[in-house]
């Protein structure tokens, strides 16, 4: 078992990744000081609740707790505040106090929306994430929670830290392949934004990562973590530094809502908008090898990189507009200005945007 | 112009009270670096809007501020999740971005609303708050801010500091008169918590007091919000102290709740059950002089003391039992202990809770 600490003070948490981490729960709670007296609440999905909710719910039992379980229905419109009403009614018919702990198993989905019930229920209780995607190891790092609102995608949140994260990586077999690889994209941009030692490792080992191979997903899983972690512990509330995590999110986040959170995964989006990142790195007269780096790491992961031609620009423009890292009207992106390092820029020209959005729909 | 200070480190912030203090807003809100690239948002009710939305937006604009307002139905059905969403889109659509600042303008309904959207919207921006009653004297101070959901009251919410507090005692004097005696019942928990001479200078101004004399009025509210500093002061998050603020709220929310919010304003229902307290308190040993001194004091502001004997007793016990203040199935209540002193005792039998309720309904 790999052991991580995110460094935050008073708020300071590790991380836990191995195969089977999840055996140890109940010694894991103990040692955390997560204690009986009160109902535990775990929030899962459809999917997850399938594979993963009995043998967690039998092992918290044994270790003496007592649990109840919110299965939401599986992807991103769980997102929402309706969804959070329900739970917290739950919570409440269950009996959850102040000291509770909330349980988050499963992708961000699960984690974002689990997380607000507990940062906001009696304005902030426990919780722990318990990651079962790749694309988790961004996510359930560095507290950052919300749901979405019919017009913006996290856009009603909060920093709540979690107690500890608890990373089995025995659960990521459950994945299905296009998932596996959409999840792989934030580890690549872990990468991108930090560490070219990590990018070169990466690029060397992508087979091995897209089969699961347990000790390279492993290490992967614990370097992303640590560039996540490293980054938050310096920047907890996104005053300026933590924003270089937004690397290609921009035009991702954008390309999700316009094409409704279901035709491109999260990490599908972020890979196109991460070829884009380049693309205005070029224009702002950073190497061109960044470009063509870029996108040979995320098509030897077999990720998109070629903007849907059905998408209109406008939409997309206009997606952005509600994006919340535009500060008092101009326009900021994370630009990658070599391999393993980004500036924010935050002055950007809306029209470049605009010609890359359109190239993006070129890309072969 | 009186000014105190919530004393909390980095969120410290001022209390401007005084008759007209909205007139100087451009300047206070410079002085506190409130700044014009972004837009504020005036969140209020539509009795408040009636009154002095207007005025607020005018001297707003004068000072070069570029305002979005909404407006709220009144009362407390408007503290929802469904509410919150919709301001939120009104928000975004205003494009209110992370430097833009929520202006609370309303009595503890607006405050707790607008608090939580400034809160969660883009995981927290700033906010002011604007008390237009007495009442929110209390709630306007010291962070709390919540929405409630079917099944309890604030229930979802976080602690989220103002960056200021501006209390124009002009403004109170459109508030019904049965509002204001109810507003007044918070102030008079003020002094019954904390301080023997406070209260004692209410009892003697009561008359003053409900007739909106503004000196009277200044005092009443400094001195009531000063006890409410101090003891948000010394605990923010209500691990312990903050807890005696609660001073009849348990059964008085537990009364809201089966009243359905309507029949008795907060103020009313907090009354009753500081009643019921100092019962409480005659049961666990402390002179019945705390409950003869409490009973008179509400009295003389007009305040009700008898609980409604429709509302039955099981609804209320039940209703409690979801109360936030109950930790691990026992029950806790705020007991006096003498007129200016107060206990946090966590083993108040439920037997004997009960059978102060079926007595207030006899109360006369």
């Amino acid at each position: 078992m790999k052991e991580l600490t995110v460094d935050l003070g008073a708020r300071s948490y590790p991380i836990y990744i191995g195969e089977g981490v999840l055996g140890q729960i109940g010694e894991l709670f103990a040692k955390h000081a997560i204690g009986k007296g009160s109902p535990l609440l775990i929030v899962t999905d459809s999917h997850v609740a399938e594979h993963h909710l009995g043998a967690v719910e039998a092992r918290l039992k044994e270790a003496g707790y007592a649990t109840v379980s919110y299965t939401a229905a599986w992807g991103e419109k769980s997102k929402s505040l309706a969804v959070l009403e329900d739970i917290v009614g739950a919570a409440l018919q269950a009996g959850l106090d102040r000291k509770s702990t909330v349980i988050a198993l499963g992708g961000g989905v699960v984690g974002d929306l689990a997380g607000f019930v507990a940062a906001s229920y009696m304005r902030g209780i426990r919780f722990v994430q318990i990651p079962t995607t790749i694309l988790a190891h961004d996510s359930s790092v560095g507290g950052k929670v919300a749901v979405n609102h019919p017009l913006a995608k996290n856009i009603i949140g909060a920093f709540h830290q979690p107690e500890m994260v608890l990373y089995d990586t025995a659960t990521l077999k459950t994945l299905p392949d296009r998932e596996v690889r959409a999840g792989l994209s934030e580890m690549i941009k872990h990468g991108l934004i930090w560490d070219a030692g990590f990018t070169a490792w990466l690029e060397q080992n992508a087979q091995k990562l897209i089969s699961l191979d347990q000790e390279a997903l492993q290490y992967g899983l614990y370097e992303g973590c640590k560039v996540k972690a490293a980054v938050v512990s310096k920047d907890e509330k996104e005053n300026d530094l933590r924003a270089i995590l937004n690397l290609g999110h921009t035009i991702g986040h954008a390309l999700e809502a316009v094409a409704g959170y279901g035709e491109l995964l999260h990490g599908e989006a972020i890979s196109i908008g991460m070829v884009g990142a380049a693309k205005l790195a070029m224009r702002l007269g950073y190497s061109g090898q960044i470009y063509t780096a870029t996108k040979r790491i995320l098509q030897t992961f077999g990720l998109p990189v070629r903007l849907p031609a059905h998408l209109e620009t406008e939409a997309i423009m206009s997606a952005m507009m509600h994006d919340k890292k535009f500060m008092e009207g101009r326009m900021t992106f994370i630009i990658p200005t070599e391999i393993g390092k980004v500036e924010i820029n935050k002055n950007v020209s809306a029209a470049w945007v605009r010609e890359v959005v359109e190239e993006l729909k070129q890309e072969a």
